[in-house]
């Protein structure tokens, strides 16, 4: 029984974001005809050493796919000058059980999230969308900006805004061109990229709009968003957070990666609380909606809203895709177990 | 960041016995500090591949670690000529969280179950027992064996039953002693072993009775047992699982790996759920009769039984005694992760 090990540098070199994308975008529509499962989390927090762990797993049945990813998250490790987090997948083919991949999960997770958000804009933004902005100009940021020019080569400005931390955003709008040449194969000579201070004039002059912080107050208010906006948030997969202003949710079109999630723990979980909206106010998921179950965006003044958490089933069909391009490309370790 | 991968034949290769039992012994002991946690059980059935996975994940804080264990039970791999079952275990050091190996985890459950069974019967068994016997003759009997020879060294008979493979059981008998010297280094000349194939006369027999089994009902009689006698039961972990009578449970000494698991799943399910005891009449936890916080046997009359079910934390200790063995030996994969 032999099975491939791949570590960080070998997933970022064999991977490949536009097959990621199909693959998320195949794996959202597979659990809208119940051919996923989500297996139930486990988490706890290690009180004294001021660390967390959690173990996501679940089953893709139409890709006959189960597996486990398993994150490990120690700050108190940067003091120590070790890496403060770190997490490994275990991937088996559901026909036999056998494991077909050990792998680094942190590439993975940061391609099947752009994957994610960019799949959010393609399917709600308006056709005509030409600015896009991100909010967050950390580690995730230059994956949502990959995902979203593959899928909208029309977008011309993309505005990086950093609530904390601007100088962040300045260096990545500095070197976002040349990284997602190289880490992406993207041409990206034709857009712009604008490191912006104030979060209210980016929103003002944004068609599509991808949250990606770690906030737990809103940073985007109701007032600044322009008719027939597409707001991605990705930020909240945990209760408390919240990216943007629970009014926007009002009258907006709304659609959840898992809605029990969603509820619980998603950019909608406030909304909720406060009754600025109801669970009879999400139109629906979004892999009903990439499968033409569920309507999206009926005109161009209506907001929308994909409030994604997050779901294992992603990592498991983006990990297949590094197994399958390191298996043609010979890559990684094969091991006897 | 680099990870020691270990094979089954590798595991095998460099973990020892007496290592294990004192780690499995000690970790019991830390289980009664309160210094461990059992995560919850994942756990999923594939309808369509008549197939099981189960995840089982926990944390040892007196040995500073955690990790899991996925296991995957595909019985239809058999007509494909694969393997029908596999396990994996990730480990993590807990004061960094950064894993510290990836291995087969068939040989360390066989290993620690052993140990655990074998624990058993050293802290219950009267201490002149004499004959040993094993019920079931599986893949577990070995370890079984080795670890009650290494702690009870004054036994010199086993018997050896299965109640539903008598040839299996003479294979057994015809080849331990053997296989003792050269996987566990256990010169057992001097004991003699038994194949029987009339359970009644062995257990007529015996003073120490393990328990290893699929049974899904009693194997052993209440009348077969001598006064005195000790019973390991490690066979029953699911709902509905038994391999003694119930009755032998009347008036006995009891006592559980884990009390609400055993409660659960273990042997003494079916005797609580019938009446036969009552939760109160189960002594303690194994960890607490180790740490000498209650009575363990008290005159040589009393029947004991130890229900294990097993549990994760055991594991974790045996991969460690893996770990240090493999550096030390340079046995292994290690992987920059």
């Amino acid at each position: 029984m032999s099975v491939l090990i791949l570590n960080k540098d070998q997933v970022q070199e064999v991977i490949d974001m536009r097959e990621v994308i199909e693959k998320v975008r195949g794996v959202y529509q597979l659990k809208s005809q119940g051919k996923s499962v989500i297996w139930p989390l486990v988490n706890y927090e290690f009180k004294d050493e001021h660390a967390a762990m959690d173990i996501r797993s679940g089953y893709v049945k139409g890709e006959q796919l189960h597996g486990l990813k398993m994150l490990n998250n120690f700050p108190d490790n940067i003091e120590k000058g070790l890496p403060p987090f770190n997490g490994l997948m275990l991937v088996y083919d559901s026909n036999t059980g056998i494991p077909i991949g050990v792998m680094d999960a942190s590439y993975i997770t940061c391609m099947r999230t752009g994957a994610a958000g960019a799949i959010g804009v393609d399917a709600l933004a308006r056709k005509d969308a030409k600015h896009l902005m991100l909010l967050g100009a950390g580690k995730q940021a230059p994956f949502q900006i990959a995902a979203t020019l593959i899928l909208r080569p029309e977008i011309d400005k993309v505005y990086i805004v950093d609530p904390v931390n601007y100088p962040q955003a300045q260096g990545l709008a500095a070197r976002i061109r040349q990284q997602l040449k190289e880490e992406f194969k993207i041409d990206a000579e034709n857009v712009e990229f604008v490191a912006e201070e104030s979060i209210e004039k980016a929103v003002k002059d944004s068609d599509a709009i991808i949250t990606v912080t770690r906030a737990t107050k809103p940073m985007i208010m109701k007032e600044w968003v322009k008719p027939g906006t597409h707001l991605s948030c990705l930020g909240s997969d945990m209760e408390g957070k919240e990216e943007i202003d629970p009014e926007i949710f009002k009258g907006a079109k709304i659609y959840a990666d898992d809605l029990a999630q969603c509820v619980r723990v998603g950019e909608m979980e406030i909304p909720l609380i406060n009754g600025v909206i109801t669970k009879d106010d999400v139109a629906g998921e979004i892999g009903d909606l990439l499968s033409g179950n569920i309507a999206g965006r009926e005109n161009d003044t209506e907001t929308t809203i994909f409030d994604a958490t997050g779901l294992y089933i992603l990592d498991l069909v983006a990990a297949k895709v590094a197994i399958t391009k390191a298996k043609e490309a010979h890559i990684g370790l094969e091991v006897e177990m």
